[in-house]
């Protein structure tokens, strides 16, 4: 068998936590594929959904913009939200991929003729391809529908039943094929039940990570979300994954090791708290991954996550492990 | 001076007319530039202004779309318009333009970007960057305001007292450069009223039109629009456009001398009559430059004329003056 001369990495998650480690890989001679959720129901992307019937554009527009290697004009126009009227709250990124997916009638079709017009390193590819929902019970009984009310409750960290995918979808084949494939695989960082657990409900996604001989690595959030992950440390979040995983994969857990500038962690002591390391065992990597607020990705991030990776310092660390493949 | 090897050759116009010239044209070696009327505020582009405050995006599309040299795709994407929702009837190509002047701040380097995403032969360049609209006061003195009032009046027939555009706007420098520089200027087939004249009342243009050493050619409609021009001959036509240019500065007057089949005749007469010629200086070029209903303009064009020009065919007839310059 002929295999690249580059390392394989496969990251898995969605929403900005993917946007920061490919913006950061992207630097790096590597053989990037990107496996994204397909979960999201809120804001631009629900009202697409809904009206419009097209798969979920908004995470896979984002996996986009991070491995482009367009313009900056190119990159900000994927970014760019229309302000008024019917247009209003929609980014034209999730609009190009929308109407792609009309024109070619095919997400996948439409995920990759975006990628040309981006010139993007590496590959983007949809966890599935089936339109699907996000549901949770919690132990109240109360059921949450859609990504959207699971990332705005609070009530999460007393407990759920279940999180599942409806309809139960299939997997997009290439997925496997990826995961099978892979030198290096990374989940998160991300919304651990809006952006990591939906890829992982997908069928056959956890056996393929289980099966695949890659080096496997989990980048820990860096802060908790109140009212979700309250005052989670590092081993919650590895056992929430295990949960679904069925059994612990990772030989690395990348844990961010700086603290923030106190005025920093105040103002966001509203949405939570940071998450402290507690692992023991020789997996941990505690290492400065700690982001300031500039740069590109600054406009659309800050807004979500004022404490975030750094990318650059976060590629680092993940090079150090692929450089020892 | 050094000049290009190709000859230059600009197209004024707007609308589905330009479309045509610009699609058989661009086969063709030469230097080409549309000059594109910006007084369009129906549908789609008139949403856009009014909710954004855009310029009109509508006819800079068509252009970018005839001179693309990208993939079919990428043309149709242009096309395409959303069926549902807020996004309802908008076309994707307006979308991109209307983004790209929110993103870089200017609708010239708009639609410059979006040339090079098209892979555009040639340049489009709008009229003027101002915002503008049409309004004409009819024999009556009723006043039509915007150009899609004109567009559906069928009161023009009777005569108007004057057609202006509001507020009187300034030329766009490069349009006189470029008509300047020409070595043939091609105005129409288009919308007399709505896609010809409004190019006409921009400060500057007739001027520059009769001091332009290029070679001019008319491209007369094929058909009239019932209660606008019915029952206009070319003579007509090139009376009215004269009343705006002050003096007749064209060569070549080229006119269609096929007639469609009955049949479709029929099915147009709702919308008007056959164009048909009366000029008998030497001027006028009378030739078959009938289009079938065929290829990928059709589905952008035949719900708004069963009745056009073959862009082939009428290239055909502008390359034979080109050839002779």
């Amino acid at each position: 068998m002929i295999r690249s001369a580059l390392k394989k990495v496969v990251v898995i998650g969605g929403g900005t936590g993917n946007f920061v480690v490919l913006s950061g890989l992207k630097k790096y001679p590597l053989d990037l594929t990107a496996i994204v959720s397909m979960a999201d129901d809120g804001g631009s992307t629900g009202i697409l959904r809904d009206e419009l019937g097209v798969l979920p554009p908004g995470d896979v527009r984002q996996c986009l913009v991070a491995l482009s290697n367009s313009s900056r004009l190119l990159r900000s126009l994927m970014n760019y939200r229309f302000e008024n009227g019917g247009l209003g709250g929609h980014s034209f990124g999730n609009l190009l991929l929308s109407a792609l997916e009309k024109v070619t009638g095919s997400f996948e079709k439409a995920v990759e003729e975006a990628g040309k017009i981006l010139y993007i390193k590496g590959k983007v590819i949809p966890v599935t391809t089936h339109q699907t929902r996000l549901k949770m019970i919690l132990n109240s009984l109360k059921i949450l529908e859609g990504e959207r009310e699971i990332y705005l409750s609070d009530e999460i960290e007393k407990g759920y039943l279940s999180i599942t995918l409806e309809p139960y979808p299939k997997v997009n084949p290439r997925v496997l094929e990826e995961i099978g494939s892979a030198d290096l695989l990374v989940v998160g960082p991300g919304g651990l039940h809006t952006s990591l657990i939906p890829n992982l409900l997908v069928e056959g996604v956890c056996d393929a990570i289980r099966k695949s001989g890659a080096r496997k690595v989990f980048v820990v959030n860096l802060m908790n979300r109140k009212g979700q992950t309250t005052h989670f440390k590092a081993s919650d979040y590895l056992r929430e994954l295990v949960r679904f995983l069925g059994e612990d994969p990772f030989d690395h857990i990348l844990i961010n090791s700086e603290k923030p500038p106190k005025a920093l962690i105040d103002v966001y002591s509203a949405e939570g708290t940071l998450v402290e390391n507690d692992l023991e065992d020789g997996r941990a990597v505690l290492a400065d991954m700690l982001g300031g607020l500039q740069g590109e990705a600054k406009k659309d991030l800050m807004k979500r996550s004022l404490i975030r990776h750094d990318s650059k310092k976060l590629a680092q660390e993940l090079m150090k492990i692929v450089d020892h493949l």
